[in-house]
């Protein structure tokens, strides 16, 4: 099967006002997940929030077989045509890479019915990644734990429908667990959390990190899934009368 | 524990105009279900659409452990604030049991995020219900799987997210089969999904229906849940420095 | 409905050796659970692995509803004929509630079919118990989180199948997390999985950890669950010419 | 990521001693899924019951990434030792398909840990398998639903724990439904069970039926999970002194 292409989508408002995040992330983070991705052999486009249409447009959804998603300061910010337009894409069998703060965007919180809230800490504090599904393709390549010596922390309860699927556990240095790596079948698309990512810590760059988003987009990659249609069956498959 | 106070919700417009639902429900097929669960010792309030507020007052809701859900042509009509209150009650531990072409209604799709389509066909065949999880509560009294000698078909696929338990499947005369009887945690809330009942069949009257509604009431009824917080936790449960 | 009869289940031998375990459970850890759930209004038989049959004969289990389950020193002990005899009952709806080190109980390896194993440290370190499924019987008036003061480490990965529901995930002081609260359905019966109760510290005194095991006993009570029949069929429920 | 190598194992007796399978399978069930897979250019070898050490010796087993298993007649045939030299390459990563009559081997009951009884009736009966879970790799290149003209029926209750995912779900024209695609995680491995393949039938020829083995062997194909490792662990993460 050939590799999937993948859009990263970056809200970039934090890389354009804030120094700490420039110098994490010059180009903006989107850059240094495609860049990775690239590296892999992928073929990745890169679109973000002030960009006309949001940088989604038709054209480029239609050629995107995985989007990820990294929003945090204006999720409001993003047109509800575009949201809906997304929204179709993955009913329709797109994947979905959901990123950090992209829990409490409009996108998430309609595919997963719920508020998407939690609690967090921005004090830099040691998070802590376990596997739980060690035979699930997300954990490929990963050890039984990694850590990010600094990142901000995200505390249940999560309020989230169970994961058909819960393959990461988050510890963290003040006191808090957390559902981290979070996989979900919704219509013909599929979709995967992953929970670290603030913007101003290093995360992106992490070695376990970037193996997780690429485990992430081969997991939600489309696979060929059948067309399915609805409504109105007057002729049965079978008899009725005998 | 005492038993929770129902209020059984039903568009009933069908009722004002078919003759054929009028016979089988001269009250309206809520009543039936009301005093089903009346005689079972339930204290049980009914509203429906074309009341004020379509019936579901703050009042109303407040007095609610668990509403049961009834609409097929009027969804629409639904107003989106009645919509948000119930949605808001759901995520804050109130029960909801969705029957049959509430599948469609504005509050399943929001608290699945899915279309929740599906296919159909209205030919009076024959349904049999298997039971495929017994040792869940909402096959409490049932045999291995009772039968509906005409009902409207629902076919797959059913556009929702995989139950976090899938209790009952339906078997059609016509060759569809269906996954009838689905359970969801949904914030602080259960939902109870149940296919039977087009209104021009006495499906409602059906022994073994009744008892599996009884039995999501049961199911979907809250428990004493924790009250959930969300938000900034500047403060860590446990120091960050050693 | 009236509440299940329970058997609380004990190896007892730490009782009889430690004298640290005797001091905190002079009775035996059996007794403390079994008057904690008597105070409720339960009936509570216990039962120890000395006993003959490890005081489980066939007439004790047919009046037991709900089998709790802890042990550890003497798992081997335990005889295959005695643990054949509970997995029937649980196979045909008996509740069972497996405790702490019962994680490597025959009976629980048995229901589970995965290795069962996991980490491990007795450091008597904090726990901190938080609760991931809010809506879910088994976190009925418990807070947000709990905390033990000083418990044994159990640690990720545990070789368990993700359970039909997790509820409850710890957090260890020293750097792990572990699913605590694990509830699965098999056959006609319910297991619930509840981590703490280290011998040495006096967990099952703790008002909490009473609290979820009262849960765990109600959520695994049997429900009237239909009786399941297998096996040929030659007479079709339709008929097969048309 | 290269194709997994597979071996697949078959019973074959039927094929040695009734003319009907015989004239179905002239060499066996296993080469006709054999040489299917080796077309679509996988490395298959093939192992039977009555091999030495039935096929599966070490050596086999070692250069096995998928085994997909075929029995029926002669369960109790199958060595307890082979049978845990499989479960063991399971549990650290090797794949698993069980096919039809397979539900009643050694170790697809050790690996559920419930009965895995079913209902059955030879009647060749028609089945239509419908896709449940479209975005599910299982159901890749199928339609909404594949028929097959003439089979075995398998009825629930099916006594297996709720698969991890399921995807496909049989209709019979006799009155039956039935869980028939079924996927789990275990372990470091997974495991995918398919209903269909009664040896009087050409039912593995079918094209639908040969696809769903090949993602059914994709999908339980080993991708790098970690190596866990369970114990003792004296030397916390973290230090517990602060």
């Amino acid at each position: 099967m050939s590799l999937p292409r993948i859009t990263v989508w970056n809200e970039g408002r934090h890389e354009k006002t804030n120094p700490v995040v420039q110098k994490i992330y010059p180009a903006g983070m989107h850059q240094v997940i495609a860049d990775y991705l690239r590296a892999d052999g992928y073929q990745v486009q890169t679109a973000t929030l002030d960009e006309p249409e949001h940088g989604l447009t038709e054209a480029v959804l239609e050629q995107t077989d995985v989007l990820t998603w990294w929003g945090h300061l204006a999720h409001d910010q993003v047109s509800d045509e575009i949201v809906q337009r997304v929204y179709e894409r993955v009913m329709n069998g797109m994947g979905l890479v959901v990123l950090h703060s992209g829990h409490f965007s409009k996108i998430f919180k309609r595919l997963m019915g719920t508020s998407c809230d939690l609690k967090w800490r921005e004090a830099g504090e040691k998070e802590r990644i376990w596997v739980v599904e060690p035979s699930h393709p997300i954990a490929a390549g990963l050890g039984e734990y990694f850590e990010i010596e600094h990142e901000e922390m995200y505390g249940e309860h999560f309020d989230i429908p169970a994961p058909d699927a819960l393959v990461l556990v988050s510890w963290f240095k003040g006191g808090e667990i957390f559902r981290s790596g979070c996989c979900y079948h919704r219509g013909r698309g599929r979709i995967f959390y992953f929970r670290p990512g603030h913007e101003t810590y290093p995360t992106y760059h992490h070695p376990q990190v970037q193996r997780v988003i690429k485990n992430g987009v081969n997991w939600v990659a489309p696979v060929g899934t059948p067309q399915i249609t609805f409504g109105h069956r007057p002729q049965p498959l079978e008899p009725l009368t005998t």
